[in-house]
């Protein structure tokens, strides 16, 4: 019976992840058919003589480049293929060399090239730039080289024998690429448009639950612990790693849909870092409001609190809007309108000459300003 | 002259990067040992008589399985030897099951397993489980399958073949884990533990300077962007992926130094989002002070004013005190004390009756208990 329930438990969690995204799915039985394709290879006789054992890099190489989305593919792919090129050219040199030193001095030397070439290529990976793009590459790199140079010492006819693995690879690397481009493609820079538009919405999202709940007339005093809204910044926060996968995986793709091959990713890597600066705003400032629906004060000056309150109710649904107007123009791609931006900018001066002290007003415009910093980014 | 200038630079940063961390450099001549030393096995010849060409399935595990980190290397080396053995009885198994099916359905039949475990290895790896500690197990049981299903139906000797694969493999990962765990080995829960503790400190750093550039009675008027302390909480913000990845490594390693194997690894993370929260705050606080030196306000009620000022000045030094013991105490393991925390607290509380209306005020007091709930951690 418990078995069951773990059962039961489990095939919940797979149709919840299933759902979440039916691209999973569809991810999992392109690697599956991208698979078996290579496999044929192996299977059908002709194709086999022209190959040789070497059938198997191909099936290796799907099985290690196949990644979700196209610009990850095309990313490992490109490096697996250019790297493996570039270590076998070097690996044959390497032999040419260590086989004028006689049946003696070969090993030793091929054992020296090895340790040299790895050690420079490893540290090589802790450069960020290399880091960021060519880190897949280096790895194989050094692979290649390796097992090159190493096999050199037994194999005769290696020339052949790197010939038919790189053409493998090649074969491996264009089945994956075939199967990622043509059948129900996920593109990095789509899913980097919408985290950012996304994430322009759920700041929109806090804003207007502010207002309706915060400094709205319906707002009650009650505590706003555990309210959905003031949770809603959250995923903002920690999407920095998710981002920047995508943009790097994203400048590997082609043109595609309305994006073109140069188009400015590093652009919402920008969006992405102010939305994280507001974000963090927030959760100050939500911090604030729950300690202070908590402690309950007395309010000191009626009147002034509730220009205060007025004032903040006119500012976050200005600003929401502008957010939400932002986040419409980036997925449609145009250039925002600058009303309800004007419009917030303008509430928080009038204020602000008022009220030159007041902390939660300064705290909400200065959400503003940065919504308005992020309206420059957007051409 | 432009290459000279630029091969400068290159080595200007290489040196920056060593000179940054040396354990890089060991870490590149380990990679660069352990190689050598495998491929010593394939250069003797009594070796490479027991092992065949499999012997080249070594370097290629040393070369995928080496990491920066002993839990690294650990969990990728684990997960690579059960993952062939698992995937290679299974594929043994399904090569007898297709076997029966004579040579029109072997291939065919094959061609079906393949397909299915590849498919549902790959959907595993979105479980988030999974993905987190298996994610590359289940890469390399996919690879393993499809390899021995694949070439069992043309090479003869399968269980020999398997056999001598999985030796080697199991040699590259030995390879790999006495390479880094006795040659200058890189522990990431100490990395783990130092980052902890570092990060304390630079939120202790952003309050002693919040305390003599703002607060104090040195502090001028002048503007404070730029300055120094007021970047110091930046890089806690984005720490959470090296975080999560030194966690899960450190979950592998076993005991060493002052740590048990059953540290209590999940307890660094739930300091860390406290440090991330704390800078959260931080980042709203130093935007807000540069505002507001930027804008330059009358001083509307000098005596309040001067209040407010020495009752922040207190309180950032006692709690900037506070992180400072606390962090001495994550680093010794010992109980911190709580004499300055409660000093911090209690000027909080003092201000907090005299005056309940100001916000960086009660800003500076989040941040107190925020420091406070980090000291409940640290048992």
């Amino acid at each position: 019976e418990v078995a069951g329930r773990w059962v039961g438990g489990l095939a919940r969690k797979v149709g919840g992840i299933a759902a979440d995204d039916p691209r999973r799915v569809a991810h999992s039985l392109k690697v599956g058919l991208a698979l078996t394709l290579v496999s044929v290879l192996y299977y059908v006789t002709p194709l086999f003589k022209g190959f040789g054992v070497s059938t198997l890099w191909a099936v290796l190489t799907v099985v290690v480049v196949m990644e979700y989305t196209v610009g990850g593919t095309l990313s490992k792919g490109l490096n697996r293929a250019f790297a493996t090129l570039v270590a076998g050219f070097i690996a044959v040199g390497a032999h040419q060399v260590a086989n004028r030193c006689g049946a003696q001095g070969e090993p030793i030397l091929l054992a020296v090239f090895v340790f040299l070439l790895a050690s420079a290529a490893t540290f090589s990976r802790f450069i960020p730039e290399i880091k960021a793009r060519y880190d897949y590459g280096v790895t194989i790199f050094i692979l290649t080289f390796s097992l090159v140079a190493v096999s050199s010492y037994r194999v005769e006819e290696l020339i052949q024998l790197a010939h038919q693995r790189f053409s493998t690879i090649v074969v491996g690397v264009a089945t994956c690429l075939c199967t990622t481009i043509f059948v129900m493609p996920v593109w990095a820079g789509e899913d980097l448009h919408k985290l950012a538009a996304g994430n322009l919405d759920k700041l929109a999202d806090f804003l207007e639950g502010m207002e309706t709940e915060c400094f709205g007339e319906s707002a009650t005093s009650e505590s706003l612990e555990g309210k959905a809204f003031l949770q809603a910044y959250k995923s903002i926060l920690n999407s920095k790693a998710t981002e920047d996968s995508l943009c790097n995986f994203a400048r590997w793709e082609p043109g595609h849909g309305k994006f073109s091959f140069k188009h400015p990713w590093s652009q919402y890597q920008k969006i992405g870092a102010l939305s994280r600066q507001c974000a963090s705003s927030m959760e100050a400032m939500a911090s604030y409001v729950i300690t202070l629906t908590k402690s309950q004060y007395p309010e000191a000056n009626p009147e002034l609190s509730f220009k205060v309150r007025t004032a903040c109710s006119e500012m976050s649904s200005h600003s929401a809007q502008a957010l939400r107007e932002l986040s419409a123009a980036l997925r449609t791609m145009t250039v925002p309108s600058t009303t309800s931006m004007s419009a917030a900018i303008k509430a928080a001066k009038t204020l602000r000459s008022e009220l030159s002290e007041d902390k939660a007003l300064l705290q909400v415009m200065h959400v503003a300003v940065t919504a308005s910093l992020l309206s420059d980014l957007v051409t």
